[in-house]
């Protein structure tokens, strides 16, 4: 380990190592194409309305675009819009283990740095690399007592990410890193209680800004403490009962937690995936019409009861865990979108009656994260399909052309006025770019 | 208590209080006099150089003065700006029991919105006062543990209480105040790790601005979680294990927490204000003069010598805490201000020869609070001093008089091209001020 501790090593880290593998920075493509659909749909999200409102009205310099918007903003609030609009609806990446959501913190800062400071494609793919390395060792460390005891990972540990991502690519030596990650530890926050509210992405945005923030003032000269992850009041012992310190470093440079992102292929909880993957195999059936069928039964392991047996949900972010929503969607629309998981689908009342028709069981054979949907039909057939891995899962990842769907599918529903194709196109070739800086203009119907 | 719990009594205070008592506006003036002086020495740190270059930078547009500055800022860069400069030097008050510096916070985003917004004095006033309660309360109810833990309990309180201030300035109903406070509690955040480095003044430089963003943002109708404060993931139990959530509410409206606020008279560990107050009595005596003292000694409780037995600090920093350079400065040059603990006065020799001959012991029999100092001088003749509540205590506060000397002498650290005459005169006259929009200017060269 490098001396002075684990803050020392990952600033080290982040400053200067010297390559990223290739597979790695395809990741970080991967990754930041999912991040720009779903920014596209969050776009639209009225908790990014308000903090457009707010924000842009404080706005200095206009140098940054923020995704599927035609104004600019300054840097820190571009990097803050565009964090809420990535993690808004929560069908951004997921970090297995920490249920960090690794891009909105990390990515947002490095698009508005890029747009005004020179940056070739690969040193952005670089920086967002080690971005998401630190606050994924971070989450790690402290998971899984810190989520358990209410602290928004995503937030918490973003802003490191953040810090290390904008400093790497502002060129911060190894001690201006670490006065970054110091700046940043006084700026951590966010609260499992306001999730489900407005005010969850306050603290998402907050930490894009904040690490951007973090790392220009320690461009500046600014200074932090000399331990702010590991010190003995420092960031893991003062936001978990039992945080693992050996996780921040262990095998540093050489694994990537970046290669075991997840992308999620429908917008709600991650328990529903299996069931509408059935769902949906059911419905694609030759001859299956939605009309016919009499009642349906959703059965999975206990888990998938507990959090998901919803037969009447009130509205759109309670339909995302709701299986019987999930499932009348999928029969009546063959789709399990976001405008399948809106307020008006919710109150559609054709869903409404076919939701009272599901029934969810507990079958103690299923394992986690398998489900079986079985339809009866009005003349007493039945249908059933089972799913033991959805897409989406670890072991059974989201395409690459999968991924380009999703984005162009969300640029349909949230910012229907950009053309998702040239930003395609760009991500791809981001290896190979001298200049990243026209990336965000390309998310915008400016462009 | 108001039906929701806490959080929507805290709310419904800030939003509806009618009245104010004069005793409290009066004490709220105090406070502000004590901040505009501690910014006004902070505005020339070096902590509050690199806030202002960074954050200065991305300004939107520039309706809000900093203290001790000739250019403007926008409302949350200006909030951030005067809460790290009234803070930078821990000069600025304290709520006993919880060792809270209310007013760094609080009182920034009040004077960013008087200059844009028409507010009368009263009105701020009121509204100063009732961020104070509310900060102060949600101190109490995690106190001790939440700063034993590692909480920088001014940074992670206060964007609370800024909340609340500015909440109550911009009219916000009682339901839109709450969401205030939910949206404040996802941004708070500050580590004990950071305190001695300049990282620390971010996080109370952020509790000012975030304060302020979220009483805007729910003025522009972004919501909040229901009980941010008491929720079960909510801001008490996340970050204190043992919290009181009685003191939230108990006789709220009628006792008032800035009623208990105290000011320091010297810039230094508060348990060497009898030590320092002892040797200026002593270097008050006719015919003194410091080259003819042979050695002195220092007496106290444990705590003093746990805290302050500390012979040759090596900056400014170390020596607030030094009970040997306290003694050598008081008796050298009758002064114990900023000058007398900046790093030249560390590193002069006569103070360091001084210094060597300050014994500091233990005398079981004095009280916590209480020192003597006994001066043996070259003739062998003795002077004794005790001091058995010093300036500043809870029981002796600094009169009006002393609080605007404070100012005076601050500025003229600090800020010496302004004037202190007006401000002090404006502060004053608050009560009956139809408008509170010109006070921040009077802080600044511009005047």
């Amino acid at each position: 380990m490098t001396p002075g501790g684990p803050s020392a090593a990952l600033a080290a880290f982040a400053a200067r190592t010297p390559r990223v593998p290739d597979d790695v920075r395809h990741e970080a493509i991967r990754a930041a194409m999912n991040g720009f659909a779903t920014g596209l749909a969050g776009c639209a999200d009225a908790a990014t309305g308000h903090a457009v409102a707010v924000a842009g009205r404080f706005s200095g310099p206009r140098t940054a675009f923020a995704i599927g918007r035609a104004d600019r903003f300054d840097p820190l609030t571009a990097a803050f819009l565009n964090a809420v609009a990535i993690n808004v609806f929560d069908f951004d990446d997921t970090h297995p283990g920490t249920i960090l959501h690794p891009t909105a913190p990390v990515l947002p800062p490095l698009l508005a740095l890029a747009e005004t400071r020179a940056a070739t494609g690969a040193a952005l793919l670089d920086a967002f690399a080690v971005g998401v390395e630190v606050e994924c060792r971070i989450a790690n460390a402290v998971s899984p007592g810190h989520y358990r005891r209410g602290w928004h990972i995503t937030a918490t540990c973003g802003v490191f990410g953040a810090a290390a991502a904008a400093g790497r690519l502002l060129g911060l030596d190894a001690a201006r890193m670490r006065h970054a990650l110091g700046i940043a530890s006084a700026q951590a926050s966010g609260l499992v209680e306001t999730l489900g509210s407005m005010a969850k992405s306050v603290g998402v945005g907050n930490a894009a800004r904040n690490g951007l923030f973090a790392a220009l003032l320690a461009e500046d000269g600014m200074k932090g403490p000399a331990r702010p992850v590991e010190g003995p009041r420092g960031f893991i012992r003062v936001t978990a009962d039992d945080p693992d310190e050996t996780r921040l470093t262990e095998g540093l440079g050489e694994s990537w937690e970046l290669l075991r992102n997840t992308y999620k292929p429908y917008p709600c909880g991650v328990v529903l995936n299996p069931v509408i993957e059935a769902a949906l195999a059911i419905a694609a059936e030759p001859g299956f019409h939605p009309a016919r069928v009499a009642r349906a039964t959703v059965r999975g392991a206990a888990l998938l009861a507990e959090r998901a047996d919803r037969p009447a949900p009130a509205e759109g972010r309670e339909a995302q865990v709701s299986a019987q929503h999930a499932v009348a969607m999928a029969l009546l629309h063959r789709r399990a979108g976001l405008a399948e998981f809106a307020d008006a689908a919710v109150a559609d009342p054709i869903a409404a009656a076919l939701r009272a028709e599901v029934t969810v069981e507990i079958d103690p054979e299923l394992p986690v994260g398998a489900a079986v949907v079985e339809v009866e039909l009005a003349d007493g057939a039945r249908i059933a399909r089972r799913v033991d891995r959805a897409r989406g899962d670890a072991e059974r990842p989201l395409t690459d052309r999968e991924i380009e769907a999703k984005l162009r599918d969300l640029a349909r529903y949230g910012a229907p006025e950009v053309d998702p194709e040239p930003l395609i196109a760009a991500l791809w070739s981001l290896p190979e770019t001298p200049s990243a800086g026209h990336l965000p203009r390309l998310a915008t119907p400016a462009a």
